[in-house]
């Protein structure tokens, strides 16, 4: 591949990422009536990392924290948004998101469509300190949301005081200092009665 | 500063944050009618810098692009997206920027504050080979989301082609390799009639 191709395959790349702009998501901006879309959810998190990295349990390697949480989203312009709370929708969730890794991946020049298909296997993994922590900003983003904008979409979706921490724990594999701010948003979110079950 | 009040400023920036999901510039995504907002704008940018670093005309140091080029349009929740051939609007722009990066930075820890706002500076600049990079990258990407969607941004807004050429010849000082791709575009969106002077 020469050095024109290969931009064109870059371009190519970048240009089919645009269509992640149109995938909502079925959380709102605090403060915005709309759903937000997968791109600028994608920025916030990079911004959370830059702002909270301070408070990850372990050192890291924050360019790949950045790159990770980059692209982590892109395998839903082909798999769409799954829900984090519908069960049918997630079991199938895997395979989906694998064909789409390879087609958008596919697009890039070869090394590169390598490197990017290892840092989303490595986020949706969760294992190295770098996933970890992307992974708890991932979900402390929606919660934050959420609580801000009086709990629109858990009750709308009839989402549960329970189902909310359940998900929310792993953000302490990331964070401890995060999980225990998270715990205290979620136990104040309950006793306003912002979750579906209105416990 | 204690602990718990630290990470109250950090996640009150963040949610500040939110608000430049609101702040519409004049271009649309590839594909899309809408126009697009700040906040995916600026993820576009980091995903650009990831995947086409190696055309950077200097070594650079890429968690640093990153860090520049999530928080370089934060200013414009205060200031508004300042269209760049708007000459009236340019004039009264950095008065209005500086005081919104003294506000939007200001709500984080004073140490952060100071970083933020110097990587915001240094953006501004453009001197560094990460600022000048980043700024090439900011320059590249509506140019083609508006060759892509037939020119219609400099249409509505009368942009000619030699306005567009002066604007984009900066790309060059970042990236050579981008300019020369660049320079063709702008030969071809000439060619069909694109820009508002119908040259």
């Amino acid at each position: 591949m020469n050095a024109s191709a290969r931009l064109a395959a870059q371009l190519g790349f970048l240009i089919e990422s645009e269509k992640l702009k149109e995938v909502l998501r079925r959380s709102s901006p605090v403060g915005v009536s709309r759903r937000e879309n997968s791109a600028e959810h994608s920025w916030t998190l990079a911004l959370m990392a830059m702002t909270l990295a301070e408070h990850a349990n372990a050192a890291m390697d924050l360019g790949r924290v950045f790159r990770m949480l980059l692209l982590h989203d892109l395998v839903e312009i082909d798999a769409g948004d799954t829900f984090c709370y519908d069960a049918a929708g997630n079991a199938t969730k895997a395979e989906r998101e694998c064909r789409a890794a390879e087609r958008i991946f596919g697009l890039l020049p070869e090394d590169q469509a390598g490197e990017f298909r290892e840092l989303w296997e490595e986020f949706e993994e969760g294992a190295s300190a770098e996933a970890a922590f992307a992974n708890a900003l991932d979900r402390l983003m929606p919660l934050i949301q959420n609580f801000n904008n009086g709990g629109r979409s858990w009750r709308e979706h009839g989402v549960t005081g329970g189902q909310v921490l359940e998900r929310n724990r792993k953000i302490g594999e990331g964070s401890a200092g995060l999980w225990e701010y998270a715990e205290a948003l979620i136990g104040e979110a309950k006793a306003q009665g912002f979750f579906g079950d209105k416990l």
